[in-house]
This record gives C-alpha cells, sequence and structure tokens, in this order.
C-alpha cells in the first residue's frame, strides 16, 4: 500500500487547486481539509474527491473567488449567502462566525443558503471542538435515497454532526442518514465481500446485503429504516427555514453537481459559560468510563466512543503517511503539474 | 375494544393526581399531556402511564408542588433546576419559555437539569408547533441500552424531538434511539408476532426478531446500529453540558425511578424572523409533494411525513374515543374516587 506523508499530499492539492484558478488563501484552506479527511480515514470526501471538485470549477458550478456575504444578522442568528463559492471555506467561515457569537452570546447560529458541497462534515466538528465550543451542524442534499416507504430517491443523505471538546480527544459525532455510504458499498464489493447488515434493497424490494445489488437499484437504507427516513426530511426542511435556501426538493431542481446550491447550520455553544471546566471533565471521563467498562458483546471486544477512531487512524496516518490509491493519486499529481 | 372520550379520561386522570397530592393546575396540566399521548396513538405514556406516575409521587421520587427555578440566565440560553417536580409541568415551562426568549430573539435554548420523567417527548415538539416555533428537544435517561459493542445496558434511550408548524399539519419527528421500544416488544408479543425487523439480540449475541427473547436478554437495539448508539451518547453528554444536570452514568447513580434527576434541552426558534410565510409554505408543501408523488416500495403503497400519522390517529381517536386496555382504564378509575 502507497502511503504519502501530510505535507506533501497537502502540497499537491494545493497545487492542483491553484491550477484549477483558486485564490492562494481559498487553495490551502481547501487542500488542508482534503488532507486532514484522508488523514482522519475519511478516504471518499479527502484526496479522492479532489478530481471531482476541479471538474466542478471547470464547469463553472463552484466559484473560486465566492466568499459568503451577510443577508440577516438577528443577534445570536446570522444568515449567509454563500455564492456558490467552495463548499470547504464557506463551512470554515460559517462555523468560524458562529464560535465568534457564541464566545460573546453563549450561544451562535450561522447558516449558509447557496452554497456547495462541504466535503467531510465532521470537519467542522472537529473545528468548533478545536477552538473549544461544542459545535453542531448540518447540511441539506440533492435526493439520493428513498425515503422510508419509496422505491425512488426522493430524500437527501444530510450529514449531521455533533462534537464536544476534550483535552484527551474531542467527542465527534459524524453521522449521514443512510446506514451505508456509496463509498462503503464500493469499498466492501471491490473485496468481494458482503455488508455487515442489509445496506439497502434489491430489484424485488428485499433487502439485501450484496453493495453491488444496493449499487445498481440505487435504494440505498436509511439508517434505522423510517426513522434515518425521517430525521433526513427534518434536516433538509431545517436547513431551508433557517437560512432561506433551497431544500432538497430545490436542490433536485436548480443544483448543479452533487449539493449544488445546497444549505446549511452552523452551531456553536460556549461551554464555560454553563460550566466549569472540572465539571465538564467529569462529565465527559465518567461518560466515557461508563462506556469502556461495560461488558463488551464479544470477548476481548473494544468499545469506542464517537470521534476515537477517526483520533486512531489520525495518530497512524501522521505516523505512517496516509494510504492511496495509486491511480488517484497519479491523477491528482497531474492536476499539480505547473502548466 | 373499549374506547373512551378524551374528556372523560382527562377529567378522570386529573382526579387521579389530584388525589396523588398534585395541586389543581398542574394535575390539570399532566392530565391534559397523558390522555393527549394517549388520543394520538403513542398508549405507553398516555393513560397507560398514570399509575406508574402515582407509584413515583407516592415513593417521594417526584414534588408535586415543585416547579422550575432559574439558575442561569445568559440572554438566549436561560439553565433551570427542575427541581424534581412533575417532568410534564417542567417541560411544558421551559419550552414555553424557549418560545418567549424566541419571539423575542429569534431563538431561545432552555435547559433544565434534576427534573423527572416527561412522559412522551413529542408533546413538547407539538407544543411548539402549535404556538409557531421550530422547536428541537431531547431528553438523557438511565442507562438502559447497550452501546454498540456492548452487552451490558450502559446508555440512555434518549429521545429527540424536532417540530415545524404548518397550518395543515405540523410536522414532526419523535424517535428514541432504540430500533423499537419495550413497549412495541410487548405489544408485538402479547399478539405472538414478530417484529418486522431485528430489534435486539438473543442470549447468544445473534441478532433476533423475537420480541420475548429481547424483552429477555434486555440487549435492544440501537437504531442504525452504531449510529443510534453514538447519537445516543451526544445527545447525553450535551443535556449535561448546557444544563450542568447528571449524566446517564450519574442518574445510574443518584437517580430515583426512571428518568428521576435527567435533564433536558428545548430549543425553539421563530420562523417569521428568517423568512415569509409564503417561502415557508412553498419549502413545506414542496418537500411534501416530492414526498407523496414518489414511487411508492409497495404497490398502493402510501408515504407519511413525520407526524402524520400521529395526526390520523388523533382525528380517528377523537371521533371514535380513545382505545384503552380496560383493565387499566379500572385501575385508574379506582385511583380517581373520592377517598
Amino acid at each position: 500500500m502507497t502511503r504519502i506523508q501530510f505535507d506533501e499530499m497537502k502540497a499537491t492539492i494545493k497545487l492542483a487547486f491553484l491550477n484549477a484558478g483558486m485564490p492562494e488563501e481559498k487553495a490551502g484552506i481547501c487542500a488542508e481539509i482534503h488532507t486532514e479527511s484522508s488523514r482522519d480515514g475519511v478516504y471518499s470526501h479527502g484526496l479522492n474527491r479532489v478530481e471531482r471538485f476541479v471538474d466542478y470549477i471547470n464547469k463553472g458550478w463552484v466559484d473560486v473567488n465566492a466568499s459568503p456575504t451577510i443577508e440577516a444578522n438577528l443577534g445570536t442568528i446570522e444568515i449567509y449567502n454563500g455564492n456558490l463559492g467552495p463548499g470547504i471555506t464557506n463551512a470554515i467561515y460559517a462555523m468560524n462566525r458562529a464560535t465568534e457569537i457564541a464566545a460573546i452570546q453563549g450561544l451562535g447560529l450561522v447558516t449558509l443558503n447557496n452554497t456547495t458541497h462541504w466535503m467531510r462534515g465532521g470537519a467542522y466538528g472537529w473545528q468548533a471542538a478545536e477552538k473549544g465550543f461544542l459545535g453542531i451542524c448540518w447540511t441539506n442534499t440533492e435526493s439520493c435515497m428513498p425515503a422510508w416507504g419509496t422505491k425512488s430517491t426522493c430524500i437527501g443523505n444530510n450529514p449531521f454532526i455533533m462534537a464536544i471538546p476534550r483535552k484527551e480527544g474531542h467527542i465527534v459525532l459524524d453521522m449521514a442518514m443512510s446506514q451505508f455510504s456509496y463509498g462503503k458499498l464500493q469499498v466492501t464489493r471491490l473485496k468481494n465481500e458482503k455488508l455487515p447488515f442489509a445496506g439497502g434493497f434489491d430489484q424485488d424490494g428485499n433487502l439485501t446485503d450484496e453493495p453491488g445489488v444496493i449499487e445498481e437499484t440505487r435504494r440505498i437504507l436509511p439508517m434505522g429504516y423510517w426513522k434515518g427516513s425521517g430525521f433526513a426530511v427534518m434536516l433538509d426542511l431545517f436547513s431551508t427555514l433557517l437560512s432561506g435556501g433551497l431544500t432538497t426538493a430545490g436542490i433536485d431542481k436548480y443544483g448543479k453537481g452533487s449539493c449544488g446550491s445546497c444549505c446549511q447550520v452552523f452551531i456553536a455553544i460556549d461551554p464555560l459559560k454553563i460550566n466549569t471546566q472540572e465539571f465538564i471533565d467529569q462529565a465527559l471521563n465518567g461518560t466515557l468510563e461508563q462506556l469502556k467498562t461495560a461488558v463488551p458483546a464479544n470477548e476481548n471486544g473494544e468499545i469506542f466512543y464517537p470521534g476515537e477512531q477517526s483520533l486512531k487512524t489520525r495518530l497512524e496516518n501522521m505516523e505512517m503517511g496516509i494510504p492511496v490509491d495509486e491511480g488517484i493519486w497519479e491523477r491528482v499529481k497531474e492536476l499539480a503539474k505547473s502548466r
């Protein structure tokens, strides 16, 4: 397996983005987030997504020069137009602004309408936690999943993120509404394996753990069946009602590319305005201890808190280099060559 | 099937609560919420829960005279001690206060520590929507579910609610973190049926759809496996960090009865501070139309938006009376007899 050091990957991706016309600062931020995603094991939205993002820029679906502009300021709530700028820089701006409001008022809620794909949603949870804030964020997307009870795709696979800062490792939940991502289906199929649990429906409408079959029907399963389906609908509607942007149904009609013209919600809360660090440490560590000391389901089985495995992968990949698909790495290096 | 009219049920439950020592106003509010839960089809937390609530009062686990007292006011955020008062009146107070803050500031976040079981969490979503506000709320609970990867119960089955006001019927998601409730397991077992999907683990650690087996192992399945498990942990920690109250681990140690000394979060947002009613109507109705016109999974299958089935049950039960278990109804009538 080929492994690439963090700095080399980041520099290469940055060159690719500069070549695509991105301004220096934005190219640096986007390269960092893509590299961090691969570093943390979210390969689908890291290096592997660079070519597609460049393609979107070339098609004019992302405006590399655009930044968020404010549309409304309600004090605790601020609403921005993302102006179809890079989803990553827009989202970083919005979460940062939420933490700035929270630093003064305890809580900040910032929304973006008319933005583009933010890549790995967890990035903005880690961002809030890194600054010492509780973070909650989500995005809507185009239709890419059937609702519970439907055969055709009609709801978004909207990721939902919650993050808690913690000295020894932030606690971060980053979950999409489908039980498995298309990335997981592909990886599992390429290994000739089955999914650990049913992940969608076959042609006859039966649940199946065969990844290839689900890739064909496009009938991926919402997590928890009707629960993930309903949650996806609510996240979509809240995104729109809080930002004035397009719903999933609207993105289907007017958006260009995956998540084109989507909208996003960023909430930051300053935990130290509510409790002392000592209280917080006790609450977090007491809960993690309760998890870690529970009887494991399998002998010697390990129990992870949300975000723990990302951190583990991060440390491993920082030490050993980030594993890459050689074909993809070569193509990104090609995009990075000076012309 | 015996059906009881709404007003008769409410009056009977109110008498039972008055007999248990509750003050007039609180008894009226609690009786209304219990009756509404049964009316909407959430039988487990309606009439069926009255005896247990009275038992908690008798044991001194709920202080029928207590109301929330403010502990901190951060502007948008207010934190209250629930003083172990009735979970229903505490929660109604908190969501109402959140809407009052939101009416001025756009958003209000109110938390309760040291409160008691709020019964049906959806009630406070409907409450916010009824007043014209977006609502989000959740509670933590004692350990009653194994985390993903554990055999022993160590996390709460914390319900999460999101609500959107809509003239033709509010859109309300009310979901616990387990795939099925213990109530559903019991009802399914009594009918000698199997669950529609695996709902927990058997003695050997295999997934099973046999409700009785899961009731014995107490190993109910989090929705979406690791996803519902992680979400439950985050909801628990956010409850505590936002309220200064006990975590699930703390409730396990110090709480009395189900949800004794738990903490809760209530968020209200005024949607009309952000968008016009016309925009909102279009966003909601466009999305519901997209759901309703999707290809159904089964021929002539119906697709429901979150909250739609509760509303349907409500209308049916208001017309025909609320179905009751005769034994339970007789026992509540007994509690309601003057002494």
